[in-house]
This record gives structure tokens, C-alpha cells and sequence, in this order.
């Protein structure tokens, strides 16, 4: 069985961002199969990037969220990795690399003020985003 | 396909504050199928609150964890969101929107310790928390 | 219907570490349905341990991270509860006990410098990770 795995490419403007994908997701899902209800899950195959879910209204609040994470988790803390990136690293584990998202007839069934990022910690780069449709 | 997704009506008591929920979760995927097998997801659709599993026993646990989070995402922190509840977002991103648990004939299979929990960071409110059943 | 849960057991060798599972996973879902697509479960049904996906090639990202967790949650400051390891319960919530990585053809689809690691904070212990494969 061949399995509906869609790749999205993503760039990330800056070392440390948050990309908004929510459009690309769900146009992505609905091109796919247009009727399914279940889960949709994403996963990032990145070990300095990862996914969350977050107000999408007022870009403040994603400039928040990165400068945030950056005051308890410095990018110079005596780290050992010798690629100078270990704050990313750790920022990667926090926020994690895959979450699901509820669908129903094709629509994402995110809250209203909800929506899907790319987090980016050691950028810019093109990243990759896996999105596996799991119909209920 | 109507996906079987149940919405679970949740009141926090405090801005921060963990609720447990897991016979609330543990009841409705009993009702919707009571012979269930695989996965059961969790999904929050809030941008200021999260779902997470952890100890269930000990109530100082969960006061831990909510006095542990503020510690390093102090309240105030020169943030940008003129709402004043970007640590709320924070949190949220760092304990997550989705969580899912393993299911056995209609039984979830926590660890001995292990309680699900709502969690809390700009309440008091009524939240949602999505339960959508995905058999193996 | 009997679900395909699969646990491990695995050793972990000191109060924190990352102990890489990767391929004890990757062996389980080949040995479980070799022709596998979807997506994989893992659950830690522990609230002082959890599960992550970080770089494998240099071990110093985990012992980073590690390290890097324990500096903006330490391990005394005045909690409440009486085990004195709140730190390792906050530690959990913050890198969660979940996460599902895709599969194709019962190979795991993670990314190049991605392995899955077991994150122990209150060890050295015996843990058990829940594998459930759902199939897309």
C-alpha cells in the first residue's frame, strides 16, 4: 500500500522564527482527500526545528514565543556540541517535532484563534514538513 | 465518513492550574466504543492552554509543575502581545495542544501514575478538549 | 480485535540521560508488519521519564540537552513534593511521553541526523516504551 505521505518545503526567513503553514496544510489535505475525517499528523524531520500550534492573529505573539525560548535557553551556555547550535537542539526537544491536528470533511479543525507553525531555531534554511493523513 | 470526534467541556478554577481529566476521557471513549483498540487523541484548541499527562497521585505534583513553568516564563518579561498573556502563550507551546494515549478494549493504558491533565495558563475559563478514538 | 502493542524495556543508566531507542523501534515495526505505511506510536507510560527525537550523530547534543534542562529546571527550589524529583516530573511534562513518527513500507521516515531517544530524568531505572503502529 502506498502511503498519502505529502512533503511540504518550507523556508524560514531568519535564525529563529515562526513560519506560518496552517493555508499550506490544510489546501494540502483537502488536495489529498477532500472528505477525510480523522487526523492529520505533521512531522518534522529536522533536529533544529520543530512544530506548534499558537495564535496566529497578532504576529506579536510568535515573536514572543521565539524571543522567549531564547531568554531561558541561551545561545551561549558552555554547550559542548561544537557546531555552536546546542541551544536549538534543546529548544527543538521542547517544542517537539510532530503533532496532529483533528480533521473533519476535508477541514482542519483547529480553534478559532489557533494555527500551525514551522518552528525555526537555527535558520535560515529550507526545511521539510511530512503531512500523513489518518482517517478516523 | 462521520468521524466519531466527542468535545469534553472543561472549567479551570485559576489562571494556571492543571485539571485532570482522565475519567472524563476514559468515560467517553468507553461510550463511543467500548471494545476500542489503538490510539485515543487529545487535542486543545486553544492557543493559552495545553494538554499533559503526569503524576496523579501526589496533588503537589501538578502545583509543581505550575510554579515550575512560571519560574522561568515569569509573568512579566517586556513581552510584546498587548494582551499580557503572551507567558500563557509560551507555556502553551512548551507543554503542547495534542497529546495520545494507547487504548486496550476500551481501557486506556496509563502508567500506574499517570493522570491526564488539562493544562491551565490564562484561566479561569471553560475550555475544550477534542477526543477523537483512532482504532489500530 | 487485539491491538499490535508492542512494549520495550529499556535501562537507562543515570538520573538524566537520553537513551537512543531508535533502532530497537525500527526493529520492533519491521518485526511487527514488515509492509507497514503510516504512522508509529510511542508512548513512555512513566511521568519522570519521556520521549524525544533529536540528533544521533554527536553525542553531545544529548548530554546538552540534558544539561541545558537542568538549568532552567532545577532540581531544588522549593517544591512541595515530599519524592524530591519535581524537577524530573516537570522535565516530562515539558518533553511529553508522545510522539508518532511516519513509516513507510516499515521503515522509519526520520530525518537524516533524527534519532529517538528515551529521556530519562529520575533514573537509573527500567522504563517501558509502548509501540502502537497505525497504519495509514
Amino acid at each position: 500500500m502506498t502511503m498519502p505521505l505529502i512533503e511540504l518545503k518550507v523556508s524560514s526567513p531568519s535564525r529563529e522564527a515562526l513560519v506560518d503553514i496552517t493555508e499550506r496544510v490544510q489546501r494540502a489535505v483537502v488536495e489529498s482527500d477532500p472528505t477525510l475525517s480523522g487526523m492529520v499528523n505533521l512531522f518534522v524531520p529536522h533536529t533544529t526545528a520543530g512544530v506548534t500550534i499558537n495564535e496566529g492573529a497578532d504576529p506579536s505573539v510568535a515573536r514572543d514565543i521565539v524571543e522567549g525560548l531564547t531568554r531561558f535557553v541561551p545561545r551561549e551556555a558552555g554547550y559542548r556540541h561544537s557546531e555552536g547550535n546546542s541551544d536549538a537542539h534543546i529548544k527543538a526537544s521542547l517544542i517537539g517535532c510532530h503533532v496532529a491536528v483533528p480533521v473533519e470533511l476535508g477541514r482542519l479543525r483547529l480553534g478559532t484563534w489557533q494555527s500551525i507553525y514551522l518552528a525555526e531555531f537555527d535558520g535560515p534554511r529550507t526545511r521539510r514538513v511530512l503531512i500523513v493523513p489518518a482517517p478516523a
